[in-house]
């Protein structure tokens, strides 16, 4: 059975690695952010059930909560430097739950160079779902963050990676109707899902080149329209432009509806990064750079905050819902 | 029924009056510590019907979600400043619900001088608890915390406030069988559980004097223990010394058997502060100052990391269990 102070003490105390987590021997964190540098905290929780498969593995459950969260703070230009989670574990949890769970921290660790700083560990209830709250912090040089509410009309829109692969992976992991495409290829999207894998390294041109940014993690039309909101413009999307893998394009080429699926799903974790037209060049060179992929999907223009998504052929895309709403 | 936008628009928003928060536009948070400040992150979890009764007015839960983040960082001798907040609720709560967390969320950055800066709110299924999860920034000035490990063999143990009164009042308000005193005192203790009040106030005395600092939140003789083993030293307490409400008073002496809830029971969030011998009557002083009591009721010394408890007669106190362990 999972025991709360052995975790603690054998598992997450390793994983205190940095001077301001005090090797966890308090219970509060001292946080000396370096000379001149502001941070940036961003806080997402993932609940059993909602954001993640019921009964995922535990190291892939760790990962998740750290991915998304370093998404959040990549968007914004910042630096992932540290974290507090609380997490909350049902009881009955086997004992090997928190020496996995710590296996995949200590990869996130590993993968986005961070340290666990603090947090709090809860023995729940067995009918309540395993819970990780994650509260990141970053750093940034600059005094001005990159927000969601800068775009202006004229400016060209870009997205980070491939979009749609967790969405169509979604639902291969819930064993729903796929086209028959290569076992390969629904392989991949699945693994896509899993393991979400923000664009760590694109802070640097983004913050250069950028004048908004966010991540995709409920859709890409629905984040899209959040960013309309926020800088007051409005969006044309090229959807034939929307960067896909080479198995979301199989997937979709036998199964075109499925095109939607992956404009609107959720849990892309890429980033959305508005670009003034004469910075486009620059950007783009900047992110092949840090050896991440961006592309051109649209513009922003004048008038009311809201996206029209056109497809190939110049006609308009209606979607029934062009948010993926994590709920139940 | 409790609607997650409309709570984040209507009822969060106006809480996150801190540039840092950006006006809740972002899903991130700007966080620029004033020039020379260090930031003390410290994150605590209360869960219905673990940390809080089932049922629990929201208002309370909120300002306790508040409360007991606050009660970590004025022990480590910081400012409180600002938090975010992981939020799960479960589906089917009343739509009252929002306005009432929000209402008691804004009482308690009133009375603490916080703001909110960011987080996250989910709706989870209705049978899992209500969590609320807090991840509290505090700023202090000097380089190096007051933490629980610097306690020397020589040194006065003080504690703020009155201890034992949350102990005692969690039994009247689950109904539990107490002695025959003045409703009044009952009443008394009933609020001192379900309101905790930390000391806010105390940092300045705590940086000025103290060797090293915790607050007590699962029972003082359990977290004296605590600072016993960071520390490597031993600690005698006197139990005619701790400070007791009148009303603990009254139920104590009618039944001295509770003495023990009093010494061993959790939710006190006062503060345990250890003190050169030479700086006591500054530290007590500077206290006073800021309108709080302390009280010396022990000393530290060499040897084994254990509290010996003596009662008034100089006997050594036995406990079943010195902790109090918040578990279902």
């Amino acid at each position: 059975m999972f025991d709360e102070d052995h975790f603690i003490q054998n598992c997450l105390k390793p994983l205190a690695d940095n001077p301001a987590a005090g090797g966890f021997a308090d219970d509060a964190a001292h946080i000396l952010p370096p000379e001149g540098k502001a941070i940036i905290a961003s806080g997402d929780t993932i609940i059993e059930g909602i954001h993640f498969l019921t009964g995922e593995a535990p190291e892939l459950v760790a990962r998740r909560a750290i991915a998304v969260n370093v998404s959040d703070v990549v968007a914004k230009g910042a630096v992932p430097w540290g974290y507090l989670m609380h997490l909350s574990v049902p009881a009955g949890m086997p004992d090997t739950f928190g020496r996995r769970f710590a296996d995949g921290l200590g990869c996130a660790n590993a993968l986005y160079e961070l340290s666990l700083f603090g947090g709090d560990t809860t023995v729940v209830p067995e009918t309540a779902p395993l819970s990780v709250s994650v509260t990141m912090l970053g750093l940034c040089d600059h005094r001005e963050p990159i927000m969601r509410n800068g775009a202006e009309p004229g400016d060209v829109i870009f997205v980070s990676g491939n979009i749609g692969d967790a969405a169509l992976g979604l639902m291969v992991a819930t064993g729903q109707a796929m086209p028959s495409v290569d076992e390969e290829h629904l392989a991949y999207l699945e693994e896509q899902y899993r393991i979400p894998r923000p664009p760590l390294g694109l802070q640097g041109a983004i913050v250069q080149h950028a004048r908004a940014s966010m991540d995709i993690s409920d859709g890409l039309v629905g984040d899209l329209e959040r960013l309309c909101v926020a800088s007051g413009v409005s969006a044309r999307l090229n959807a034939a432009k929307v960067p896909l893998s080479a198995a979301a394009r199989a997937v979709c080429d036998k199964e075109p509806s499925l095109l939607k699926v992956a404009l609107t799903g959720g849990d892309d974790y890429e980033t959305l990064v508005v670009v003034p037209v004469d910075e486009t060049i620059a950007f783009a060179r900047d992110a092949l750079t840090a050896g991440l992929t961006v592309t051109a999907i649209g513009t922003c223009g004048e008038g009311p905050a809201e996206v029209v998504t056109v497809d190939r052929s110049g006609r308009e895309m209606q979607f029934e819902t062009t948010r993926f709403s994590h709920r139940g």
